[in-house]
């Protein structure tokens, strides 16, 4: 079997033990399936930063460019917080995306049964949810042209939000055939009645919209989706939008699963490459303390199987193990009603490798 | 009594029924406490493109100009949805907060209590809620530079976001204001860890707050603030945030109320001028035919007579009215639970105009 490169980036806060939890999965898979694996760690987010003096290393990024996937764990913390702009964790991610030219997150936000008492919406609203964000990642005003200057009414800021057709058409495009593989309907977000940009962004929709006759897309004004993702969640399949719509959609559609803890992530760029990471973020105030769950971030590797490595077989038995183990009752303390019974990081990793 | 000018604006769909009602009750406040209006209607939205060819025709700017307020119904519909720039609702709509110099949004989401179920969020998680989305409303990405350009990859279009010291500020002054009145809890919402304009919008409110000492202040990044307002919605007093997270999340605010049909909003700039309408829309499908709900018209008015005329005794008056009405169990078609005792747009105003 042909051996599959991953960059295994922990990060700080409790990606490292969310990590370790991932990698044993990865050695059951290579046991059960045959499947084979190396993976190269690296440093990135906070930690880079105290070690290496900057976000985003440069060696860090080359073991990312010459593996088939990333998985990472969470970047960030407040220690981290007031540092100036190049020392803070969050440039690092901006800049890993850049360079690794993952122009496409996919944030999928579907309920767990056993979470569906944890969401704020009523039970009968939640039912069928199941949606994917497929949100544009490396353009918009998150990567224009930032600058300030004097004006006579005091400091001025500006960004600059900008988008070419190639940037719109390759996510759309790439929305309408995950789209063909789902329930078939897209929603594309935009503020046409107010952005250029958003503009420019329907009419590329509009236009490769026919060579795809059998999804039903929808226009939606971001300001309306997010009152439609609160109304009705379950009507809504694929949506795609640009990236700092997309920030925002994707985090109100994962709090409104409840299944926030549990919700993975994809990256993707041309090609099969791909970075896959949890959802949730690093939770410093938990770290290192056994208390973390790791099934976000092991359903990222199951992510990884199915988008990058084409590993099926592996990323249904993973996702299966999730799910008996859940059904068995076991819960890490984010997600138990009775707490005094819950489980810690590592005893919920051990008990998914061992039901793979 | 001094005469007040108020410049009545319908505008389109179910705007002319709603209005009518409001003037009603506007009439009714006269003859109760002896203040008077004066009003002035005048022409936009759809309705003045299809009359005088623009949405927002001189003279209806001019009319504005000449009041002490302004009362819109609502604006827009399919049939101008298509037009070019010029000629839709919207853009006059962003016209006539330029040109008025409106630069502050309130908009107010709480809950009814006969309207909790309507909500999709639990009941328990909603109790409490009632807060105020303060929005800047003439600066950011709605009203920068746009324009397209060739690339090598093909057109690009461009917006521009930018805010100057000033502009920030005053929007900002006025939030803490605000919360002084209220619960004293402000919430500033931005996306500091990516947006230029975010940056220097954090450091006007982290230099004007020691002026309001009394209240209690937090940063929120945008896409957390669209999980907060579902996770914990009743912890919010005040957000204060610029015109396009203002949009998105003004929306999201109304809509977790469950009683979007029932809300007002104030548009206000400086001095006491302001421009009162309803959150909802033109709602084109039941235009006419006596079905809307008139009350987040009428409990517009309310605003208006609170805080641009300082008639806080005919304001509380109205309300009280409305409330009274509700809990005799009157229900427009919109909210009624059993459809078939619902009444009419007319009925409800008269009921509400007896009850004051
Ligand atoms: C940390 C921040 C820069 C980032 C973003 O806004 O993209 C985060 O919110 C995310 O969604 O991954
Ligand atoms: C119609 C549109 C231009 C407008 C806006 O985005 O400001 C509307 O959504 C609003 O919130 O008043």
């Amino acid at each position: 079997t042909e051996v599959k490169k991953i960059a295994v980036i922990a990060g700080d806060g409790i990606g490292p033990e969310v990590v370790a939890e991932a990698e044993k999965v990865l050695k059951r898979t290579e046991e059960v399936f045959g499947y084979r694996f190396e993976t190269e760690h690296a440093l990135f987010g906070g930690i880079a930063i105290d070690e290496k003096g900057t976000p985003l290393p440069q060696e860090t990024l080359e073991i990312c460019q010459r593996a088939d996937a990333v998985l990472l764990g969470a970047v960030g913390g407040p220690k981290w917080d007031n540092n100036p702009k190049e020392l803070r964790p969050e440039t690092g991610l901006l800049g890993i995306r850049k360079a690794l030219g993952l122009f496409s997150n996919l944030r999928p936000a579907v309920v767990f049964d056993c979470l569906k008492d944890a969401s704020t919406l009523k039970p009968e609203v939640l039912e069928g949810t199941d949606l994917m964000v497929v949100r544009e990642l490396t353009g918009g005003i998150y990567f224009g042209e930032k600058f300030r200057r004097e004006t006579e009414n005091g400091q001025e800021a500006v960004d600059t939000c900008a988008y070419n057709v190639n940037e719109v058409e390759r996510i759309v495009r790439q929305a309408f055939e995950i789209a063909q593989k789902r329930r078939k309907k897209l929603a594309s977000v935009d503020k046409a009645n107010v952005l250029e940009t958003s503009r420019l962004w329907r009419e590329v929709v509009n236009r490769v919209a026919p060579e795809y006759p059998d999804v039903e897309l929808e226009h939606v004004l971001v300001d309306n989706c997010a009152m439609q993702l609160l109304r009705r969640p379950a009507s809504f399949d694929v949506i795609v939008t640009e990236n700092m719509f997309g920030d925002i959609l994707s985090d109100e559609a994962a709090m409104l699963t409840g299944s926030i803890g549990m919700l993975s992530s994809a990256s993707l760029g041309e090609g099969s490459f791909g970075l896959y990471e949890p959802v949730h973020g690093s939770a410093p105030d938990i770290a290192g303390q056994n208390l973390a769950n790791p099934i976000a971030t092991i359903l990222s590797v199951a992510l990884m199987f199915r988008l990058t490595f084409g590993y099926a077989d592996a990323a249904d038995a993973i996702e299966a193990a999730v799910a008996e183990v859940l059904d068995a009752g076991h819960r890490t303390g984010d997600i138990a009603v009775d707490k005094s019974k819950a489980i810690g990081t590592k005893e919920m990793g051990d008990l998914i490798v061992a039901a793979i």
